[in-house]
């Protein structure tokens, strides 16, 4: 038997249009959805190999041998694997990230991107982009937008069959830079899957959903326009809409910091003066400031003057999910 | 002909649930009700005096002289009390405050209750409660829970006369501290009228309105029955459900500071350590620390250990506003 192994490549997603809250908890099924671009220069490497002689399935990250939740959640993905393919073999997990986790860069969505373009692939299934990323989904929502490559929009649909994303533009198709400003390395006391199941507990996130068509209509076509004003206002709302859900949740989720608020206070200003720079948060204290190639250099001394900021990641618009061949 | 002149002192208040958008701006008819309590220590004093000999309004505040938008404001306010005299006469106001202006602790309140209250003596109108209050109103929404007693309930109604406050409990009904944590003595760069006029252009608006008759009934019940648990929750959560529409609004408005975030992610911390203590902003980045007398030194001392609060001004349940004839 031919060893059944293979090794794949993500990268994380910053989402301009944010996932928060499910219709569907088991199958990830987002109440909403969501437009992202996939962060080049960071990325998890995952190398999964399956054998009828493993008693068990194991999973390391940066070398570390993992037993926790974070076992389990591998385990209940790698079970959707057996069961598609039909061959109960256990599995090695090996990981590896070139940046933080649990701070906000959605270290979730490349795992479960590169898993399941690596187990599938080692076990034999031969799936479509469209199958990967709902595959993706089941193990994390926000990594069925790590699967297609450059700009992608999520349709949140109602089913596992009709819940995808797909890419609507190439990384080439604009030079858009991700300065992320670490505001904290400590892992976050709420992880996103806890937090969709409080989306509903808050007064306004049924208007939240109600009022996306129109914000992912807006970014869509800001992107598709290289519109940098346009884009910027309804990113920033939409992360404010999505935070003041979080707040009002029960209990409420106040993901930001001191240095948080310096930041999303200044980059406004900055915009004003005429610099292209925009601001969106995840479910953590980092904040992704986005901006035009042009731009960087400024932006970047200006994150420089603001105290509390630990370390800026930089990214550009990247590739979706591959498998690596060497 | 007698000396037109009187004298009235008001409180500013602070609100549990929020005034946040109107129905009619000119009439300052809000979009919803709110509840308060007046802050005892913090006082305006305010004077009036018609003369048929003057030749225009005139305004003071704190011996300086105010010409600019502050005096028109009153002159609008004092046309209202001629209209209703039927006596034209110009006025001349002088207004002390013992507390920072315009950084939040709704100095306008406190003003426009005083004015209404002095005025309408000097110029020789008898008044009821409601009466003053609905008239406090068009000077400044809020100053309309400034004219009665205690704890107060703003019923929003649809027009002049049937929007007032009325007082449901007596200052000595609950022994409740405000701790102002004065996060920056600047003058915030939007006021209120300002930011109300901006309410209807967030998403969320709509849905905060709807859900604001649930969280007026817990917060009544909470303050008549001292349950301070009950109260809590739903301080903060109305509070955070303002601030999320300022935020999301078009422009956006985010009046946090750093220092704020701190403190409001401190307060739940200490209310789980068994000290009974909330927290809730208005529109600026102070934060109103509420706690129960008993409280008081433990939390004035866990403030102290937060860096960038500048000044902490304390308050109790106050009296609404009264003639003071010395």
């Amino acid at each position: 038997m031919p060893l059944l192994s293979a090794t794949a490549a993500a990268c994380p997603n910053i989402a301009l249009i944010k996932y928060w809250g499910n219709k569907d908890h088991e199958f990830r099924i987002p109440e909403n959805g969501s437009i992202s671009f996939n962060l080049s220069g960071l990325a998890t490497k995952t190398t999964v190999t399956f054998d009828p002689a493993f008693e068990e399935d194991r999973l390391s990250i940066n070398d570390e041998v993992i037993e926790d939740s974070g076992l389990k959640r591998v385990k209940s993905f790698l079970k959707i694997i057996r069961q598609m393919s039909g061959k109960p073999y256990f599995a090695h997990v090996t990981s590896q990230n070139n940046y933080p986790m649990s701070v906000g860069i959605a270290s979730s969505a490349a795992a479960f991107a590169a898993l399941s373009v690596a187990a599938s692939a080692a076990i034999g299934l031969t799936l479509s982009e469209r199958e990967l990323s709902r595959l993706a989904r089941r193990g994390s929502g926000s990594a069925c937008r790590s699967i297609p490559s450059g700009f992608v929009e999520w349709y949140p649909g109602n089913s596992d069959q009709n819940s995808y994303a797909e890419s609507f533009a190439s990384p080439d198709h604009w030079d858009l830079t991700d300065l992320i400003a670490v505001v904290t390395k400590k892992h976050k006391s709420v992880g996103s899957t806890a937090g969709h199941a409080l989306a509903h507990t808050s007064p306004l996130q049924t208007a939240r959903i109600a009022d996306t068509q129109r914000r992912l209509s807006v970014v869509r076509h800001a992107i598709l326009n290289k519109d940098f004003e346009a884009l910027a206002e309804m990113v920033e709302l939409d992360s404010n809409m999505m935070h003041a859900v979080m707040m009002t949740s029960n209990p409420p989720l106040v993901y930001w910091e001191p240095t948080t608020i310096s930041i999303i206070k200044s980059v406004p200003i900055w915009r004003n003066e005429n610099i292209h720079v925009c601001y969106t948060m995840d479910a953590g204290p980092n904040v992704h400031v986005i901006c035009l190639k042009e731009d960087v250099q400024t932006v970047q001394a200006k994150l420089k003057e603001i105290p509390g900021i630990q370390d800026v990641l930089i990214a550009n618009v990247g590739q979706g999910t591959r498998l690596i061949t060497d």
